[in-house]
């Protein structure tokens, strides 16, 4: 169901190999997932995505499957389909246990439901939250 | 801004005085913020809304901290500007740090970009992302 | 905080004053809020929009008041405060009890929730749910 | 494609079959759909938010066939293919007409369409619109 | 994957089937997609939309392909995978290239991000950007 | 209500008084929006987060205006309205019209009302909106 050709290996511009080659190297396993594929058609875009995640997952003060979490909660919350099935995929080779996934959505879901009750009370903001 | 009458304590039903007396006892301070004083209107909401924060908050397989912070990511993807001030607040009373905050916002960021172009682009799920 | 001038009476066009007139005729009332005073700077979008929501809230299959009630878990779902607090004005002008209220609002709650544990866990839609 | 596997009857814990046989007995059908399915790998979130759907869809102020419709409208904002097709299931057993499952959707698109307009135009509360 | 029957030519009413002749007439083709084939059970509702978008997307200050892409946007932000097809398609007919696709979707996803950045820090409007 | 401090020049960090520097000499005018200053805390999203946004939206296949449009669209559809303010600045700026911007908000509103119909009648994709 995409709206653009996925592009094969033999497809790509120059640029875009050197990226995949990149994601190869730093993930440590031949397989570029449709994501790329998709997005390698510009490949000021795909360089530049992908240079933002590689620093952004990298290493920091959260741990890595941390992150993976967070991602899954926004992507959650979007409603990417695709999207929370690669990063559970990616949380769960970090280390994400079962557990931990139904934790984490019971959180995702708890904060849904809290978010639409604020919404819809119109709660203002307490004084004591308010920062400079 | 509210869309109801926020409750000062005098005004509560004593169900919903069972609840702010936990809420107290449990978070170990007198302060209770307006969301729970928005929410005091309807006594078995206020529980029942309670009670599973409590569940779900409480200890389990992640940290407290992570928990905040996967609320915040969800909170900020929502737009709920008061639940993003009240659970940051909370994450720092659990310990989040400055640089911890600036990460997660990155990858909430960072998700929210790439789940857009995943969305424009149409991109099909992979079938290693499948689960039976 | 508008990103347009909000229109005084004495500042609309004929087709504006046009349209202003039918919203006090059909509301029996001479306040007209901020939404239309913002909304006429293009007579031909305020026309539209005013003629299309009297045509729906309008006599129908369903009650006033629930739709109303719709009305504010869009809103609510949405993420839009004026929204929220125009159409919670209405709806209680049509007879929502506060109690009908404080239960649409357990209702926008639960199915927040359990969207976003729908969409984390990736449920597939039963057979029994498909429409031709 | 979901991101669980999707849990058959005989691979059930005590505590889930416990909730099945609830849902069974509620719905009177021994149809049990995906959604409690992908739930059940954590039995103490499938019996919180079995219990709260129970509590909040079961008797109150609301007519049950428009807390349904009020269910669908939020899945609808939320985009969740999934909440539509159950919901829209469920509102029909319950009586929804498919009149008045236009009109839910014209109510839906119209406040989809009012919420955009409003927040692009920046339009401030009304005086009038505000509770204490 | 409908939650309604898509309605064939030999099944609309005649005010349904007045509107798909005004559609083929419009666009110069004989495909009538699938939207409003679901949407053709509530003539009134066919009608008022198809109106409301020839209308809107039709001859104005903006460039066809502009709006469009403004369309593709929206739909790209709300999660909705049909709206991105059908409005990458018609801003494909409408001249847009896939070099401008690609940028459109690089401000998408920026925006996105910093949308999110700016929820999460809770940034203040500046009084330089205020209107009356 | 922001969340963190909104820094003053004073404040800044060298790599953020760089990045400020950057700013204004690209924007030829000292003014510095409030964004910037709450994301400098972390002089390295403000780089990235700087430096892409130059790249999209400084010269390329669309128009600098249009860009902007894209960009409101996105964060009125994300219900942003900081990003509605300051991009809307932007826009007029670049010599949007108040035509232009009434139109852009139709488009938008169009869009949302259709999205929402699209998923509430759960529309499959019609064949030939299929790309490879």
């Amino acid at each position: 169901m995409a709206t653009v050709h996925l592009l094969r290996d033999d497809e790509l511009s120059p640029q875009a190999q050197a990226v995949f080659a990149d994601i190869r190297a730093t993930r440590q396993t031949d397989f570029v997932n449709n994501f790329w594929r998709a997005l390698a058609h510009d490949p000021a875009a795909l360089k530049r995505t992908w240079e933002s995640i590689k620093a952004i997952m990298g290493p920091g003060a959260l741990d890595p499957k941390v992150k993976e979490m967070i991602y899954i909660a926004v992507s959650v919350a979007h409603g990417c389909p695709y999207c929370v099935h690669s990063h559970t995929a990616s949380a769960r080779a970090k280390g994400m246990s079962e557990t931990e996934y139904q934790e984490l959505l019971a959180i995702v879901g708890m904060a849904s439901e809290t978010n639409r009750l604020v919404t819809g009370l119109g709660v203002p903001i307490d004084d004591a939250y308010e920062v400079g």
